[in-house]
């Protein structure tokens, strides 16, 4: 357990300030003020681990028992805010370049979050006990994962990216069924939780680069 | 006990189905890949009973406990898909009368979804104990009625159609109340069941054929 | 207890009152049909104690335990129906003066509502036990005062108002962390309660009527 409890805090911080930042990125690019940037960073920084709570039964979410992500998430938004104020006041980013500069940030920020709190779900599952599962633990990581991106995207009134960017929620289930499928097959918890976490980045740059592309009815037609 | 052990897990199949296909059916008028179909079908069929069980206090909801409703779903989404896919291929349905197929399709697949889980939200009610009255059941009943769909719709980035479809909830909660009363009055389990179960069909057929509107403010001057 | 036990149910059915209007006529405002205000009205009233509940592990959430505000919703709603469909029947009101006077209306409503479950959600919080803390209680009382206001914003598809109304979650925030702070300082709980309702308010108030505007990124060059 002592290994252990240097990575999950550790994938903790990483997938808070990854996805606060995409959701502060993604306010800034709405066109919200300071507050709604910090409300859009906490939502998805912290709502799959309010998600993941709920479902396994432990109240108060742990978001909740501990302000310290709540705290991190909106140190992460002001900073971002006000990197984004002073670049747009230096007129260095015209608009264009702005919104591509956005999409990219957006993308690695989104994907880190993604890739670390798929693994924390995975973790937060064996506490379960009685009904734990391959299956448990993997939609567990999954809703873990996609949780605070969906109501993000629900607060900025978008369809969600899990129905929209391909790949994105097959990543989290890849690497959420690794960790849990080398935790089953008696793999030291360290190197499944890397395994899981490096699965969703792989398969999240891949699916990027090379551009794939899951089958649709019309292909295009529309 | 055993005469229900046949009914519920009927009723329960049905909804699962009839769901997953309303939400195959939109997600692929929605031009979704077959990922997001798979997605939203899950969502719609196993939506409401994972409100259902959250707000009784059953913590993992059954979902999660057993995947045989996600794996109807998936699979009945995947058939729903690969239908479409070929059917688009041979080139026999031009664009207007696939959206008219959809619609029509996905009436029929949420009113038995509908239908299905009213009952079924009833039926867990039954297991709450302390603060059971017709009032919880009813609301069960609804709440597992039309909290999928609601969850497909939010996803799906459209209105719910609890408030544009008239008549909807309606007929889920007639549905709600008349198995809620017929189990207050004693009146035998099954057939408790049955008629709860064709009171939403007929409600929602009633109201499509002959068109039934509530009152509005406006009364169509817009 | 005593003096509090006139207190928070008198918050609660303000705020009941209060949410439920706001909610009718922004149902009204949309065109919907009589159930769909009665829905809206319901949803926006009970969503936030609906949240706390669940979020603190009070199963089922006190809405569905008791009927009685779920009743008031809905009278309220059907009050605020008929007044609306006989005021335009008479042609009084032009579209216009609707449009500015549901507007003014909704603000009110939504800023009682706002103040008063904002001190509920607090006082809930004081039966949490273990994990009670400043954060905590603002926490609760900030969900449960915008709560209901993003659930019926997400069904009447459109972005949360704590994201677009400046100073609206913040006052929530102000008053629920002015009454934690209070009741922390060992001050008497209705003068807490007091204390919180009225700052919510008075913050609400002042930013509307001196236009407080919070920083954006972009300060009004879009």
């Amino acid at each position: 357990m002592e290994q252990t409890a240097f990575f999950i805090p550790l994938m903790d911080l990483i997938g808070t300030i990854a996805f606060a930042l995409s959701g502060a990125v993604l306010a800034i690019g709405r066109d919200m003020d300071i507050f709604g940037v910090n409300i859009l960073a906490i939502v998805t920084a912290t709502g799959g681990g309010m998600i993941r709570d709920t479902l396994i039964g432990k109240f108060p979410p742990v978001m909740f028992r501990n302000p310290f992500y709540v705290l991190i998430s909106s140190i992460t938004a002001n900073c971002c805010f006000v990197f984004f104020f002073f670049k747009a006041r230096r007129k260095v980013a015209i608009p264009d370049n702005m919104v591509r500069v956005y999409a990219k940030v957006f993308f690695w920020f989104d994907t880190l979050g993604l890739a670390a709190f798929s693994v924390d779900g995975v973790y937060a599952g064996l506490s379960v006990g009685r009904h734990k599962s391959v299956f448990l633990l993997t939609f567990l990581g999954v809703m873990t994962g996609v949780g605070g991106g969906v109501l993000r995207d629900l607060l900025a009134n978008q369809m969600p990216v899990i129905l929209t960017r391909n790949i994105y929620a097959c990543a989290s289930i890849a690497g959420a069924l690794v960790m849990a499928f080398c935790l089953e097959g008696g793999i030291e918890r360290n190197t499944a939780i890397l395994a899981g976490f490096f699965t969703v980045i792989l398969i999240r740059c891949m699916a990027h680069r090379f551009k794939w592309n899951l089958p649709k009815v019309t292909s295009g037609r529309r």
